[in-house]
């Protein structure tokens, strides 16, 4: 039986807060130090880890963690979500996405269909056009191949799918599997759309309509605005477009698409890049292969999620280590820093998936909570943030906690020798010394050059960046964001927040304004 | 006479802290609301404005910080930096940025020259290349032109270029003044040199070598990653390559670079874009007279920030009002939000600018102070960020004050009416929206849908994103840095935090680690 309590009405909280807390600086210098990076470390598979040494965590703190995974029955909470329960209750509906990378439990019937063979048909309608598209078997009106894909889609039609494209880009290329250039159309700016068709060829492009209801006001738009471009450059719109939307949405049977693909409501736009939403454009871009082991790499992520070893399973201690820095150690931020070029906009996908997930003031009944929840996302790339924010991260006045990944391999296999060493090395030197420098500082009599330390971090190392280390990546902190939910007792799967500035920019659009709204509009000539 | 003291031993500070706080919701409704959107506003010039009315001030709290901006002396203070006093006291330097584009007060001669002089010196030799490649008096060995202007640099020589570049691409397109494509490299992840290189033809290439030093670890890597492809193409790299460094490096006299530009020690890289560092790139990109303009609007503002009276004051008042929400009330973030695809990469190049410059912990003297100081800044350009982290901003736990940003006018003129509006429109109808739903909320029975308000933003309205406003937009923020840094009584004008990590990457390089930094250097394979 399954209980949905407050987390201040949960026993091992209470437990938990009385704990000692970790001097970091102290228990990561000298040879502990060097024992907790050994100890404090748990497999994400294919060679892949969490490393946790530099966290304010020791036995005593992770032992009280472990009992409030299990009194707050994170691993049973799971359990019910991917048998099919009504978790999302906000909206009353089952919350899927795992299927779209394997069953973990029970067949789940919804509609009347098994929700896994659904997916895995979409899977293989997908695989299918795309292979046909690099084949030359569908071409463009004058029988040419298609060179290159445009994602229409905002939200998480847009950041996930555009993040896993930007960070397999390169990989792809050297790996023999770059089939066509994605492009991405998100804002309602009319530049957004406009810049990115005066770059393509729209002779030569698929675009890909991605609008679970198919009401997206930004994308209706900026359907709009490409088919005027393909009409304008003389061609039939209907041969250059694919929708992925819902089986209900009015584009589902309609005949200004090539083909369409389905979601449905059980995956929220945050975790639908393993769905058609990611899976069109991906399967267009790099071949259905790669886009199969990247559903790979999520699926093993999504089975260490099920142990109800704490100490076993990276997600879930992902979680209650950053639940502990939010509500028993008061930090409101967390940094993501990837050593990685190619996830570049990682950060920015994370920051929805977390933010738009946990950014919530009520719990899954709809009162209020007294504690704090989601806490902010930013990150850019290393070692590009050293240079930018990392000022405020080691001498600022509030202590951000940091989610460090790095990779041994770079992607595209070309490196220099500069100073005895490679940029590789480089890359992987600066990450491991900024471990250690935000861990334990550095005392200095000129205080402006003083490192007080202290500031904790984790780290995720992999092999190299490909599709399976990214599907794993992106499983991780999707079970992380969920996990975090089911502690906070909130509905991490709507997202109420967004509507009522909808319904505001309607009615400054039809110009039903009073007040402030309407001096506003005036300002801006609307 | 200046005198330099800690916040909390203000008088106005204390004072202020005591003001009763505001009730922004209350405020923004009805009629008062409309008041305050015409009332609390100041001009920026050329038609742009701040207009800071759905901020959690009234006119009580405005008298009060106009208090503690005269007895903090911050314009005194601002006089006596462009005046030439060493203001960079931890490093012992001039401050002299606003000196690239206009001379505010006296003459300042430092290195035995007028600075002023050797800006404009600088820049013509700027604008004489870019005019010799753009007419075809500078070409590559084969007597071709160079169509593409490669960046190399990182921090302050990357992200304030590579925004401003982005921010002009479009517009430039659309008014005959785009000369060269733009690109960049940065980060020492050799995946990064290795894509760019890769997509360019580096025949026609001309790279901008950007280091003030000469002495920056990944740029000079990344410059021998370049050197080797352009011998790889059996090219000349020195008659590819220029050089933006300072007189005194390495770099200035080399025989390995077409021409050198010089910047000085005087100008910190994130305070950077309008000096060589930025001049070199976007002549090249856009010609000299589009940086002229971009000068022109940063000088604007730069006049302005001498006004003593604090409602004429935008970057003042800008500044005052964050350390309100900072200090007194508590905020720890602040969000920047353009609503603006052009101004995609604005919030990145402010993330540094702000956090490099006043997370610090110890005041201008060294001594640690008792108060925050500089928050954590992040954003997107908008609507973009509605479908991703607005969840938060509207329903999460913590209130985090919001800096919007919006223009009357795209910038590549194409549009397309759905629904009755046009994509601009409902651009700005959104941002209107957005202000006021998170100022005023809406009270729903269902607390799901509930939405508190009181919510805290500014907006900067213009006409148009061009290069005017663009640097009036650029020097609002580094003015609004420098006077929160005066009223911290910090120096937000060196970087000692970024040096403990440069120490420990040569360390685990050298192969000179024990402890932990030995354990994470070996789970990374260095």
């Amino acid at each position: 039986m399954i209980s949905w309590n407050n987390l201040d009405q949960v026993n091992a909280y209470q437990e938990l807060s009385k704990v000692a807390r970790v001097n970091l600086a102290e228990v990561m210098s000298g040879s502990n130090g060097a024992e907790r990076v050994k100890k404090y470390s748990v497999s994400m598979g294919d060679g892949m880890a969490y490393n946790y040494a530099a966290k304010q965590v020791d036995d005593d703190v992770l032992a009280a963690l472990e009992k409030l995974a299990a009194e707050t029955q994170l691993v049973e909470k799971f359990e019910a979500l991917y048998n099919g329960e009504v978790i999302n209750t906000g909206e009353k509906r089952l919350v899927l996405h795992h299927m779209t990378r394997g069953q973990l439990g029970d067949a789940v019937v919804a509609d009347d269909v098994d929700k896994r063979a659904f997916y895995i048909e979409q899977q293989k309608k997908i695989a299918d056009l795309a292979n046909k598209v690099h084949n030359g078997e569908i071409t463009n009106a004058a029988g040419e191949r298609f060179t290159t894909v445009v994602q229409i889609g905002i939200g998480g039609s847009d950041l996930g799918p555009r993040a896993m494209y930007l960070a397999l880009e390169n990989w792809a290329k050297v790996n023999n599997c770059f089939k066509m250039e994605a492009k991405f159309i998100s804002n309602v700016d009319p530049d957004d759309a406009a810049a990115v068709l005066h770059d393509i060829d729209v002779a030569h492009t698929l675009f890909v309509l991605v609008s679970k209801s198919g009401t997206t006001l930004e994308t209706l738009t900026n359907e709009s605005f490409v088919k005027d471009a393909l009409k304008n450059a003389g061609l039939d719109a209907s041969k250059h477009m694919i929708a992925v939307t819902s089986e209900t949405s009015p584009l589902a049977k309609s005949d200004d698409y090539l083909a369409a693909f389905f979601m449905d409501d059980y995956i929220g736009g945050r975790f639908s890049s393993t769905s058609a939403v990611g899976g069109a454009v991906l399967s267009l871009a790099f071949g259905p292969e790669v886009f199969a082991q990247f559903l790979e790499g999520a699926a093993a992520e999504d089975q260490l999620a099920k142990n109800k070893a704490l100490l076993e399973n990276p997600a879930m201690l992902d979680a209650l280590i950053g639940v502990y820095e939010r509500n028993i150690l008061g930090y409101q931020n967390t940094a993501v820093l990837p050593y990685s070029q190619g996830l570049s906009r990682f950060p920015a996908h994370l920051q929805q998936l977390d933010m738009e997930s946990n950014g919530k003031s009520v719990n899954r009944f709809g009162e209020p909570v007294d504690y704090v929840t989601g806490p902010v996302i930013f990150g850019e790339p290393g070692t590009n943030g050293q240079h930018s924010f990392y000022q405020l991260l080691h001498q600022g006045t509030d202590v951000i906690p940091l989610q460090f990944v790095g990779f041994k391999n770079n992607q595209m296999g070309s490196d220099v020798v500069i100073q005895g060493s490679t940029s590789q090395q480089k890359l992987c030197a600066n990450v491991v010394a900024q471990i250690v420098a935000f861990a334990c500082g550095k005392a200095d009599e000129n205080r402006n050059k003083n490192f007080n330390g202290g500031r904790p971090s984790s780290i995720i190392i992999g092999e190299q960046l490909n599709p399976k280390s990214l599907g794993a990546l992106l499983a991780h902190f999707e079970n992380k964001v969920m996990f975090q939910g089911f502690v906070w007792n909130i509905n991490s799967f709507d997202q109420e927040g967004v509507q009522l500035g909808k319904v505001l920019a309607q009615r400054v659009l039809a110009h039903e304004t009073d007040g402030a709204l309407k001096e506003y509009s005036d300002l801006l000539n609307i």
